[in-house]
C-alpha cells in the first residue's frame, strides 16, 4: 500500500484524490491546504485526515506526496519532501525558474527519491497510443509533427499575470508532447505570438495566440500552435507524419450524436476543458506514479523532463521577445 | 464508333447526351422528343440531327438507342428497336407491368440485341467498389445488408399518381442494389409503408415512407428503408455486414468543409439529388453500355435484371397491401 | 442515504457495486451470492457485509435491493423484496414469461414499492441525448428508426440454450430502445432470423442474425437488426429520421487515433463489449434509481416497461416462428 | 465567344483544353507545342488547328492565350501576347525571378490586357467555400491558419533541380492560399526545411520537408508545412481558426467506402494527386478567366498576386538559408 499525503486541495488536488481512490494499492492518508475548509472538505470525501503541510511532510506514515499547491510553493515543498525521503508527484511546472528546477534536481538526486512531473497528456489514451505506435515503427521515421492546442477561453487575468506567460504556462504541455513524440531533442526553436483575444493580456505583456517551430538534429520539424480561445470546446489535436504513414489523434467530443438538417451534419462540440478531456489521463498518470513507487522504479516523466520542457518554454519566450530563432 | 439515337430529350436524356460526349468511340447521331424545342435544343448542344422517333428507330446510321422517354412508351420503342436490330439502353423501369417486360424479353432475345437496364447505382464508384470487394471475399459471407435511401423531397403529386407507387418507382433501385450486393436472389419479402410526408400521397393510394425486409435461401437478410423527404439532402447509404467484416458507403457531401462553433462540428449537407450524386454513375454506365456494344458482349444489368427488380417491387407492393410476407 | 443490498456478485453485480460507490448518498450495506467466494470478494472491495440472500431481503437496515442474480431467481426475489417494502432495481429481463412478470407487477403495486427495470441503454449519454432532443422536437415527428446492434461474438452455447432466444435475450434491448425513442407503442411486428454464425445455435433452435420491423399507429416505422458477431467490436448504432431532420448516434471507438497509409485512413475499432461501451450508462442508471428512491418518485424504466419489451420479444419470436406479421 | 490559343500541350495544357471544351462561350481555336505530336494530338481531340507559337500570338482570330509551356518561356510569351492585345491565362509561377515578373507587370499594364495567374487552389470548391465564409464573417477575425500540404511522392530529381526549390515550386501554392484566406498581407516570414525523403534532393541543395510561419500586421499567424511524400495520397488540408469559430477543409478521398475489421474502420486513401484532386478547380478557374475576358473585368488572381506569392517564396528561401526570420 502506497500511503499518500496530498498537498493542495483545490481542483487539481481533488482530481488526484479521486484517481487515488480508484487504485487498490494506494490510499490518501492525509490532506493539507492553506484554506482549512478545502482540506476538511476533501478529507471528508476521502476518509483522510487533515494535517498541516509541514506535518504531512514529516509524517512517518506517509510514503509519497502529491503536490498540487501554487507553483511558487513547489520549491520548498520539494526540498522538504526529498529530505524526508518521500516520493514526489509534482504538478507542472516544477518551478518558473530553470535554475530553481536545477536546485530541485540536486536535492531529489541527493536523497534518491522518486520524482514524477505531472505532464498528464502523456497518459491520455490517445496520445499514449500514438507514441507506442511511433516507437514500434508503425509510421517509420518521424518527419513532421503538428500540435494544435486551444483552450475554450482564457483564464482570469490575475492568473495570467503570475503564470510566467503563455509559453511557460500553456505551451509547456505541447513542448513536452513534442519531445515525447519526436523521440529526439529539439536543436532550434522559433516562436511568435499575438494578443488577439483580450487587450488586457497584451497589457500584461503576454500573448494569447502563439506558434512555435522546433527542429531536431535529424531534421524532423514540429509546429505547435496555441490559442486561449475556441468556441467549440477544448481543442487538443496532434498529428505525426512519418516516412511510412501518418498518425493523428482527433478531439474527444461530448457525445457521438450527430444531427442532420439543411445546414449539414452536426456533431457535438469537443469536450469542454481539461478536467473532462483528460479524465483518463489523470487516472493513468497516478497509476503510473503509484506503480513506480511500489516497485521502486523511476517514474517518467521525471524531473529532468520537467526541466527540459521548461528550458524549451524559456527559449520560446526568448525567441518571441527577440524575433530570432534560438539554437538550443 | 457507336452511333447513338437518343429518344427523349428531358433531364435524363440530357444527362446521357453529356455522358456520350465524353466517350471517344461513341457519338449521338440523332435526337428525338415529342416536344420539338427540347429536341432542337439538345441537337444544338450535341451537334446531332433532330429526327422523329420513328425515323431514329429506322435509321441505318444508328447502332444503338438510348430510351429516356416516359415509361408508358418503352414497350413499343423496345419492340421497334429490337426488330430494327438496335442495341438498347433503357431507363428504368422497363415497364410497370412484369408481363409486358416478359414480352420485351421475348422480342429482345428473338432479335439478339443487346439490352441494358439503366440501374445507374450499380455504377456509382462507391457502390461498385463495395460490390467488387464483397465478390473478392473481403468481408466473408454476406449476412446483413442495410440500405437507407431518402429523397430530399417528394416529386409532384401528378408524377406519383402515374409512378406505379413507391415500391416500383423509388425502392426498385434499392431492390436492384440488394440483388447486386447479396449475390443471391431473395426468397421472401415483407413490406410496410406509411404516408407521413404529404396527405395527397395517401389520397393517391401511395406511401412516402417504407421499409422492406428480404431474405435469401442461405439466410442472408436485407433491410431497406425509403423516405420521400430528407432535410439534409439526398441520403444514399448502404452497409453490408459479413462474417469477416463490414463495408459501408457513406453519403457524398457537397464539399469537405467543416465549421466548428459552440453548436459542434458541422459538415456540408449531402449532395442534393440524383443528378449531382450519381453524376459519375451516369457517365460510367454509358461507358459500360458503349463498351458492350463495341465488343459485342452482353451488358449488365440486362433486361432480366430489369424484370427481377420489377418482380420484387410487385411483391413488395403486394406484401404492403396484404400485410403478409410474400414467398418468391 | 439509500442503503442497498446487492443480490448477485457476478460481473454485472460488480458493475453496480462500483456505480454505487461513486454515488455520495448511497451505500452497499450487504452483498449475497450463491457462490461464497464471489460474495466475500465483493464485500471486501466495497466494505459491505456478506449476508445470505434471505437475510438481505429481511434486513431492516436495507432500503433497496439490486437484483443481479440469474433470471430464473428474479420472480421469487421480487416477491419477497416487494413484501418487505424494499425498492427494487432488477436486471433485465424481469422474467422470461410475461405472465410471471404480470404476477410481479401485482406484488410490486400491492406493496407500493419502487421498481426499476435496468434497461441500461436508456442511460447511455448518446442515446439519452437523442431522446431528449427528439422529445424537444428537434427533428419533428419521428418517421423511421434504424437500430443496428451487433455483439462482437456469441455467448457460450449453454447460455444461449437458457436465454429464451435471441429476440428475448439480445433484441429486447433494441425493442426497449424503439419504444424509448419512438414515443409511441408499436402496433405490428415482423421478425425474421437465421443461424449463420454457429450451427450449434441452429441446433439449439435459436438464431444469431435477425431483423425486426415495427410500426406504430401513426405510421412510424422502426427497423432493427441484430448479429451475434462483429469483427470490429460491439456495434451499437441508432438513427432516427424525422420530418425535420435526422439524429444518429455513432459507435464509441477505443480511442481517437487514426493512421493513414496506402490502405487509407484507419481508426480504432469500436469499444469491444457492453461493460466498456455502457460504462457511463451503468453509472447513470444507478444514479437515477437512487435518486428516485431518495425522492420517493417512481423510477423509469419501470416494471411495465419491462413487461412491454418482453411482450414485443414474445411477438417477435412468434412472428419469426410463424413467418407472419403480428398485430399487437 | 472567347477564342483561345493554347500554348503548351502537355499534361496541364490538356487539362485546360478539357475545361474549355465544357464552357459554352469559349473555344480553342489553335494549339501550339514544341513537340509536334503533342500539338496535333490535342488538336485532334479539340477540333483546333495546329499553329506555331508565334502564329498563335499573332493570329487575329484569337482573343486569349493559355500559357502552359515551361516556366522559362513565360517571360517572352507574356511580352508578345500583351503587345498583341491578348488576354493572358498563365500557369504559375509567372517566372522564377521577381524582377522579371515586374517586367511582365509593366508590359501587361501598358497594354491593358487581362492577366490571370493560375493559382488553381483558389477555385477548389472546398477552399473557395471557406474563403467565402471567412469574408462573410462566419468565424469572426482570422487568428490562426494551418495549411498542411503533402505530395504523394517527389518529382524527378531533374525537375527539382530546375524548380527554384521547394519554397518556389511547391509551397508557393500554400503561400498564395495564406494570402487568399487571411485577407491581409504577411509582414514576417520564418522558414525551416530538411531533406528527409531523398538524399539526392539534399545533394541538389533543396529540401523535401519544410515549415513556414507567417504573421500579419494585425497579429494573425499562419503555419504551413510541406512534405514531398505521403503514403496515403495527396494531402491537402487547411484550417482557419477565428475569433468566432473554426473552418477546416478535409481531404477528398477516393470514395466514401469504409471497411470495418478487427483493425478498425478504414476509409479510402486521399485522391492521389493534383489532376484528380483539383479537377473541379481547373474547370472553375477557366470559367472565371473566360468570364472575365467576356465581361471585360479584371480576373483574380492577377499578375500582382503572382508577384506577391513569388516574393513570399523568395523570402522563405532566404529565411531558410539564413536561419533568420525575414521582415517583409
Amino acid at each position: 500500500m502506497v500511503r499518500i499525503g496530498l498537498l493542495g486541495c483545490g481542483r487539481i488536488g481533488q482530481v488526484h484524490a479521486r484517481a487515488i481512490k480508484d487504485i487498490p494499492d494506494a490510499t490518501v492518508v492525509a490532506v493539507a491546504d492553506a484554506i482549512n475548509a478545502a482540506a476538511s472538505d476533501l478529507a471528508a470525501r476521502t476518509g483522510a485526515e487533515v494535517r498541516d503541510s509541514q506535518a504531512v511532510l514529516e509524517s512517518a506514515d506517509i510514503d509519497a506526496v502529491v503536490i498540487g499547491t501554487p507553483t511558487t510553493t513547489h520549491y520548498d515543498i520539494i526540498h522538504q519532501a526529498a529530505r524526508a525521503g518521500k516520493a514526489i508527484f509534482c504538478e507542472k511546472p516544477v518551478d518558473l525558474s530553470s535554475d530553481r528546477i536545477r536546485d530541485c534536481i540536486t536535492v531529489v538526486e541527493e536523497n534518491g527519491v522518486a520524482f514524477f512531473t505531472a505532464f498528464n497528456r502523456r497518459f491520455d489514451p490517445n496520445f499514449a497510443n500514438m507514441q507506442t505506435r511511433i516507437v514500434a515503427g508503425e509510421i517509420g521515421q518521424v518527419e513532421l509533427v503538428t500540435i494544435l492546442s486551444r483552450d475554450p477561453s482564457p483564464p482570469p487575468i490575475g492568473y495570467i499575470k503570475s503564470s510566467g506567460g503563455l509559453f511557460r504556462d500553456m505551451m509547456i504541455h505541447d513542448l513536452d508532447m513534442a519531445r515525447f513524440l519526436m523521440g529526439e531533442e529539439p536543436v532550434s526553436i522559433y516562436a511568435t505570438g499575438s494578443a488577439l483575444v483580450d487587450p488586457e493580456i497584451a497589457a500584461a505583456g503576454d500573448v494569447d495566440t502563439a506558434a512555435v517551430t522546433l527542429t531536431t538534429a535529424r531534421g524532423a520539424i514540429c509546429q505547435i500552435s496555441n490559442s486561449r480561445r475556441a468556441t467549440y470546446g477544448y481543442d487538443q489535436r496532434i498529428e505525426v507524419h512519418g516516412s511510412a504513414g501518418m498518425l493523428r489523434a482527433q478531439n474527444m467530443l461530448e457525445n457521438t450524436v450527430e444531427v442532420a438538417t439543411a445546414a449539414g451534419f452536426t456533431t457535438a462540440p469537443a469536450q469542454n476543458f481539461f478536467l473532462e478531456r483528460y479524465e483518463r489521463a489523470y487516472a493513468a498518470e497516478m497509476v503510473a506514479f503509484v506503480s513506480a513507487v511500489h516497485t521502486g522504479t523511476s517514474p517518467r516523466p521525471d524531473i529532468h523532463d520537467g526541466l527540459k520542457a521548461q528550458l524549451l518554454a524559456d527559449a520560446a519566450t526568448l525567441s518571441f521577445e527577440s524575433g530570432r530563432s534560438i539554437t538550443l
